[in-house]
C-alpha cells in the first residue's frame, strides 16, 4: 500500500521562509494555488518600516485604540509598531517559529494560537487587528462567522476589528478564471485554496477567504458586527482594502 | 378619500430634461433614492465626443462587432458613435423622447421597448451593450435573471454582452449606509431604489441593481453566460467597470 505522508502546516514552511530571511539567508517561498498556479512572496515586506507600507495599512494604524489583539501577527511588523506607540499589544500565530521571531524582535506579549481555537485567557480587546489578508484566514463561510462570533466575545463594548482583505481580483485573468472555477464548483466566488512550497517542501492546503466589501457587509451583519467604514486606496492598490467593524 | 396621483415614468421625465438640455435651455435633473439621499445629473455628458467618455467607456467599444443591441440606448451616444464605425446598430429605449432625440441625431434603427419586455421581431444580435449602468436597469435579481436569459434567446452562436454597471460603493460613507440598510431589509447590497425629480415634478419608483464582479460571475454562470473579462480604471473611476460575458 502506498505511504501518504502528512504534509508540514503551510504556516510553519512559510514561518520557517521568514527566519531564514531574517538570518540573511536567501529565502524564495512560494503560494500554490489548488489550480497550479503559483505566486513568490516578498518576504521583506514583513520587516519593512511603515513608510514601505501601503498606504491602506499606515491609515488602518491610525483606527486601533485601546488593547490590541493581532491575529495572525508573523515576526510583528504591525504589533512592534503600536506596541512602540505605547499601546498594549498581544500578538498571536500559529506557527512556533513565527511566535519565537516576534519575541526575540521585541514584541513583549505573544503566544501561539489559531484562529480556530481562540485562546480564552486572554481578556478583553478593544482592538483586533487581521492585517496581510489576515481577515480571510478562518477560510469557508462558517468558519469564518465561527470566528467573527468569537472575537465578539472577546471584545469589550465598543470593541472593533481593523481588517485588511481583498476584492477578488476578476480584472485579472488567471484570478477570473479561479473565481469561475469556484462558482461552477458552487464554492465562494472569492475561496482561495492554497499551500506553501518552501525549499523543495510542500505544505498542506488551507482556505483563505477574499471578500467583496458589500459581501462582508452582509457578514458582519450575521455575525454580530457592523461595517462602520472601508479604507481602500484604489489607485495604489487595486484589491486591497481595510473594513472597520464595531460590536452592534 | 385621498386621490393618489399616478407618477410619470422616471425614465420620461429623465427623457424631457435630456431634450431641454439638447434645446439649449436650463436643465438640472435629480436622482432621489429612497433613503433621501439626492444627486444631480450630468446631462452633458450624455451628448460627449468619445475623448471625453470613461476610459472604460473608450475600451468598451473595441469589444462591439457585428449587429449590435443598444438596450437603454437614450439619444445614442454610443449607438451614434457605432453606426458611425460601419456597425448596423439597433437602440431600443423606453422613452418616446429619447427614441425620438435618438431618431433626430442620426440613429437610424430605434425603438420604443423596455428590458422588462424585449421586442421579439428584431431579428439576432452579435453584441448587446448596455452602457452608463445599463447592465442592472431590469432590477432586482429576478427579473436580472429573465433579462440575462430572454438576452441568450435573441444571440446569435458567439454573442456576446459588454455591459456597464458599478461595484457597490461601500467606500462612501451615504453609499455604505444605503448597503448596510439594504442587508438589513434582507434586499441584494447593491439595489438601488430611485425616482427622478425634474421641475418640481416626481416620477415613479424603479429599481437599478448594482453587483460586485465575482457576483456577477455568479449570475452570468446561473443565466447562460460566461463572464470572460472585465474592464476597470480604478484610478479613473473606481466604482465603473465594463463586464464582458459571452454565450456558453
Amino acid at each position: 500500500m502506498p505511504v501518504r505522508r502528512a504534509r508540514p502546516p503551510s504556516f510553519e514552511l512559510y514561518a520557517q521562509a521568514m527566519l531564514d530571511h531574517w538570518l540573511g539567508k536567501r529565502a524564495i517561498v512560494e503560494f500554490e494555488r489548488d489550480d497550479g498556479h503559483r505566486g513568490k512572496s516578498d518576504l521583506a515586506g514583513y520587516f519593512a518600516p511603515p513608510k514601505a507600507w501601503l498606504p491602506i495599512e499606515r491609515d488602518a494604524m491610525r483606527h486601533v485604540r485601546g488593547r490590541v489583539l493581532d491575529v495572525g501577527c508573523g515576526p510583528g511588523r504591525h504589533a512592534l509598531y503600536l506596541q512602540g506607540r505605547g499601546l498594549k499589544v498581544v500578538g498571536i500565530d500559529p506557527s512556533p517559529t513565527q511566535v519565537a521571531l516576534a519575541r526575540v524582535r521585541g514584541l513583549r506579549d505573544v503566544y501561539e494560537a489559531s484562529v480556530w481555537r481562540l485562546p480564552k485567557g486572554l481578556g478583553r480587546f478593544d482592538t483586533v487587528l487581521l492585517m496581510g489578508n489576515n481577515f480571510g484566514l478562518a477560510g469557508n463561510l462558517p468558519r469564518m462567522r465561527k470566528f467573527l462570533r468569537e472575537l465578539a466575545e472577546i471584545t469589550g463594548d465598543g470593541g472593533r476589528i481593523v481588517g485588511h482583505t481583498r476584492i477578488p481580483g476578476t480584472w485579472i485573468d488567471h484570478h477570473l478564471a479561479y473565481v469561475k472555477r469556484n462558482v461552477a464548483r458552487g464554492r465562494p466566488p472569492g475561496l482561495l485554496t492554497l499551500r506553501v512550497r518552501y525549499k523543495g517542501r510542500v505544505g498542506d492546503w488551507f482556505e483563505l477567504l477574499l471578500l467583496s466589501p458589500d459581501d462582508l457587509v452582509a457578514l458582519a451583519h450575521e455575525t454580530g458586527w457592523d461595517f462602520t467604514r472601508m479604507l481602500w486606496r484604489p489607485d495604489a492598490a487595486p484589491s486591497d482594502y481595510i473594513a472597520i467593524l464595531e460590536k452592534r
